[in-house]
């Protein structure tokens, strides 16, 4: 039988959802803790990679078992047995070619700032710091940039690889509240590293780093050098994952 | 010199304000970066103590220093050599007779829960866990039976020493978003444990375990045993004190 599982994690004590050398990643853990309760090796297949440090509201995995554990006791069963910083939220049967990855049709994610000169010890391992000045309308034009069907190449921190680098993205919005600034985006994929890139690049041009019509040069020219850099990773939350 | 902070700090990885067998308080910390700074022995004095996990948006402290450092500048200096969990925001010059504890006339405490079945791991060490089902307005209309000069011995978790148990609450407010509760209250003075003891009763009367007319019945018996259990650390703020 096939799961789907929809998983809530913190990201800082992780080397993101896979593992990397001496590093373990929120997917062994959940491999780890499925196996013992399985009583059989389970193996999860996620919606995509997330890095260390990148937290998830709402991460999906499928995964594959004999059904001696019903979808819905599945959560509470395994959730006594995780570290408190990963909860399964949810758990459902798939059709047996369901892919948490290849059938997603849609993800959104959230990325959380401040802005202050000074280091938030409440909002370490949750939010990344900008320090102001910041010409938040600039940042709010530029987001438009964003929306539509683009080559996001310039937005990879990978580059060409032969696959396309075409994405669209449906929504981007950016707002401020305090001295917190919330961007969030959703689209059909993201490369690798392009949501910390974009708002690298939005941060860039709010601090008057890099032109204001950065975005745009980006995308018609593909050159990663015209951004700004790659943000911190702890403001990143894989927010949704859609599926037909 | 007296010099007056301000400090944020995450409660996670302390005892809380003040040091306990075998584990150190944010103080502990402050006095050894401070003397470490000004090359002289340096005692922080809090303006009261916080519990183990309880965190601080803005706690306040004095302390007396020959004037080597100038209080636009020490803020900057110290954060330097502190662990990212503690921050000084602020630093000013105060009167040699000023002190911290006793010349505030005024505290603020945020509470913040969420409301779940399963334990978030989002907000492990920044908000406190409800399980539902939970009726908010009862716990609204418990929140201004609080408010005003009353005896808040049964709000306390040391109960009477001979000092006076009379506080002055001249505001409380509860909000609900989404999954969230935030509680604020603003008074004269709080005893020990007495905001967390408030939120267990909030909670309590809430979850129906307790008559919605507990928060008066206490005030009028000084009952604690009538009220709800010591709610956890990791929610409570002290978010601001008050001076002349």
């Amino acid at each position: 039988m096939r799961y789907l599982i929809t998983v809530e994690y913190l990201g800082k004590n992780y080397s993101g959802w896979q593992s990397q050398k001496n590093a373990t990643g929120v997917a062994d853990v959940l491999n780890e803790k499925l196996s013992q309760l399985f009583k059989q090796k389970i193996n999860v297949d996620g919606s995509g990679r997330t890095d260390a440090g990148v937290h998830a509201i709402a991460q999906t995995a499928h995964f594959d078992a004999d059904p001696v554990i019903p979808p819905s006791r599945l959560a509470m069963a395994v959730n006594t047995m995780l570290p408190h910083d990963i909860r399964v939220k949810k758990a459902v049967e798939v059709d047996g070619k369901f892919h948490a990855r290849f059938d997603a049709t849609e993800k959104t994610y959230v990325y959380k700032m401040y802005v202050s000169r000074m280091l938030s010890p409440l909002r370490l391992d949750t939010h990344a710091q900008v320090i102001p000045p910041i010409d938040f309308a600039k940042m709010e034009r530029a987001t438009k940039d964003l929306v539509g069907r683009h080559d996001f190449v310039a937005f990879s921190s990978t580059g060409r690889s032969g696959e396309t680098t075409v994405r669209t993205i449906s929504d981007a919005s950016i707002v401020m509240d305090g001295d917190e600034i919330t961007f969030s985006v959703t689209g059909d994929g993201f490369l690798y590293n392009m949501v910390r890139i974009i708002v690298g690049t939005l941060v860039f041009i709010g601090k008057g780093k890099i032109p204001a019509t950065a975005v745009q040069d980006m995308l018609k020219t593909g050159d990663r050098t015209l951004g700004g850099k790659t943000y911190a990773p702890q403001g990143l939350y894989l927010k949704s994952v859609k599926y037909d």
